[in-house]
């Protein structure tokens, strides 16, 4: 068998990828407020079930760009999602990220509650005072913690992006968050992950300004 | 609608999202061999078509548990990849996690020479004198210069975890990589991602001594 590589440079990559994407959408026509979103998480994930999976509250997508201009911080449930998001691209509306999930404190609340990490990272976050942006890509009792806190008032959220991946309760979690009142963007069922988590932060990023090098 | 938890203790989590996708494999057998691997890329991606996606040279499982066990360092193509690795784990038989990606002397040789970072990346990584398994879920041309490297006698990788994501030649790298000689572990097609590559990574880790907290 003879392997021939398709001729792109560099610079190209991500855009003849976006062209193979949109070609395969072929007559799907995707919302133009959720279209660089959904094209982005597929770019992640070459997982064309995202264009059905993914589910937006009204002008989720709008708000949150507003929000990250305004200086909002993002929040996430492991080092990976914060590994893959442009701080950079974030650092110049002033917003940061924030990962508790390796702090020693977070480790020693979540075993003597014998809860997980995630959700004690969860309870940690709702003492910032500043603008927030959630991105769960892994632990539904992230998600969980979060519609608890929204509902006893204790945090008010600009965006959840609400994307664990796996078996256990993340279904349920991603249900309870489209039902908390805040704004969401959710992989609905098991899908997921903590790249997807970070393709929708920079989707959300890129769609404000794209001026990578 | 009433949404009704599973009640599982954190530390049971893992142990029953096993439970659930073996349940849910029904009457596939999986090869001992590749079991825990093939599992636990479910587990991180709740994506069953990983069963026949996953492509193993012989015996590369135990030849990389062993290579891990006498020093071995892994090579990523990305920082989430590094990030997602259990490097505490790697660190208790020597060995430790490069990524070169956001390296000035990487970017900057890979403009000149007018290359993708990842490409540059791997020249560094041949480098080092140390046993080396490369766990690349990102960059085709990563895995296009390892193909070459391999083929000119420059690298000799104890394992290679081929398993970019997208849609411009990742299907063809992973065909070289096959092709090259060298013990693979390659998920076929176009799907794939940090996450997948560093959950191989730590399915061989917890196979050799699972002593997680």
């Amino acid at each position: 068998m003879k392997i021939e590589l398709e001729n792109v440079l560099p610079r190209d990559i991500e855009k003849r990828s976006f062209e193979i994407i949109t070609e395969e959408l072929g007559d799907i026509k995707l919302d133009p407020e959720k279209e660089l979103i959904i094209k982005r998480v597929i770019h992640t994930t070459a997982d064309f079930e995202y264009v059905n999976n993914l589910k937006f509250s009204d002008n989720a997508v709008e708000k949150a760009m507003e929000a990250i201009k305004n200086g909002a911080c993002i929040v996430t449930d492991t080092q990976m999602a914060k590994s893959g998001i442009n701080k950079k691209a974030l650092a110049k509306y002033g917003g940061e990220v924030f990962c508790f999930m390796s702090d020693e404190d977070v480790a020693k609340i979540a075993k003597e509650n014998g809860t997980t990490r995630a959700t004690a990272s969860m309870d940690k976050a709702s003492e910032i005072d500043r603008k927030l942006i959630f991105a769960i890509g892994n632990a539904p009792t992230a998600l969980v913690r979060l519609y608890e806190l929204i509902k006893e008032g204790k945090i008010n959220p600009r965006l959840v992006i609400g994307v664990p991946v796996g078996f256990v309760n993340v279904v349920q979690s991603k249900e309870l968050i489209m039902e908390s009142g805040v704004d969401f963007i959710v992989a609905k069922g098991r899908k997921g992950g903590s790249n997807v988590a970070a393709a929708i932060c920079n989707a959300l990023l890129y769609m404000i300004n794209d001026d990578r090098e």
